[in-house]
């Protein structure tokens, strides 16, 4: 293991991100179960004891998988929410892109749902910070918008919690594959129906 | 097996009810996969023979136990629906019951949860009928609403698909105990949400 507080070279943060990039391609290809510590050393030529110099032990090597994930969305989101558009466009791009981010990682790929699954079993909190961390910028664009008037006035919390909520089909990576054959609005259907929720009425003459 | 067209008696009707509720009972006590016919019919005082005369496989069982479930929230809803009340309070009915239902019988029954697994691979045509007898009567009072002049004007089909997948998180089995334990709106909440897409807006003056 290595020591705490000991300065982290370029080479040691090459190897750990290579690490990853290996063991995402087994999780993906054999599944999170058959996949072994020792697997993804071999295929890079190097001893466990190296690997588990780095991460120790395979839920760890899974965490990082995904939080790659999670800090991609994150930072898209972000960066959607910061733009000079009106609230109902932004939020209609932070869903469509939180969608698109998932399914190109999970649609399609079966054996991508046991990592997942092992991670809502052995990291439920890092999950539950990732949620946290998208509330936080949909309630910023929720909140906007009322300010606005473009939304009508309600309690921008309560409002995100519906939206993610109501979104959970297409954003959680298990549905994703699931509901792929059952009956059911696009994406964009969706985030249009959800925005007809939020809209601000015409003041009744 | 029994023969095609045999006519059944009362007393093979009460079997095989027994039967169901006794699997019924082992699948949420022990769990779907390590329940055995023989356990079930060792527990009625049973030959393996005799259950098998009424139900062919543990699958034909779990569809049994599923089948009966579904129809008690088909009838519920559509009672629902035929009532003389405004759309949106039928709306609401019609959710709410689907969810108080689904709670009772999977949220903190953690081995509910493989027999639903197992029907989604083995009955999927199963499910997708009851989702498809689910939006029948949604979309009957979606439309009623409309013409009424209640909600806004719109496709009810496509609202209704809006509608069940917003929901997904109060009525699909796996999801209402997983999600027990993340932060989100309530179904009272969620549903006045999704009533709010659907009211109809005053014209503007």
């Amino acid at each position: 293991m290595k020591q705490a507080g000991a300065a982290v070279s370029q080479s040691e943060r090459d190897t750990k991100q290579i690490i990853v990039d290996t063991a995402e391609r087994f999780f993906r290809d054999i599944g999170y179960q058959k996949t072994t510590v020792a697997d993804i050393a071999k295929s890079l030529r190097m001893s466990p004891a190296n690997v588990y110099r780095f991460f120790d032990s395979k839920k760890s090597i899974n965490e990082a998988v995904l939080e790659r994930y999670k800090r991609e969305q994150e930072e898209a989101i972000a960066s959607i929410a910061a733009e000079d558009r009106s609230a109902a466009e932004r939020l209609r791009d932070i869903l469509a892109t939180s969608y698109r981010l998932n399914a190109a990682r999970f649609a399609g790929h079966a054996r991508m749902q046991e990592m997942v699954c092992a991670a809502m079993e052995e990291s439920w909190d890092a999950i539950i910070a990732h949620i946290e961390r998208f509330d936080v910028v949909l309630r910023g664009v929720v909140a906007d918008g009322i300010a606005r008037g473009e939304f009508r006035p309600m309690e921008p919390a309560q409002a995100t919690g519906c939206i993610r909520t109501a979104m959970i089909r297409f954003m959680h990576p298990l549905l994703i594959t699931q509901c792929e054959c059952i009956p059911g609005p696009s994406p964009d259907d969706m985030i249009s129906f959800l925005l007809s929720a939020l809209e601000a009425r015409p003041s009744q003459s």
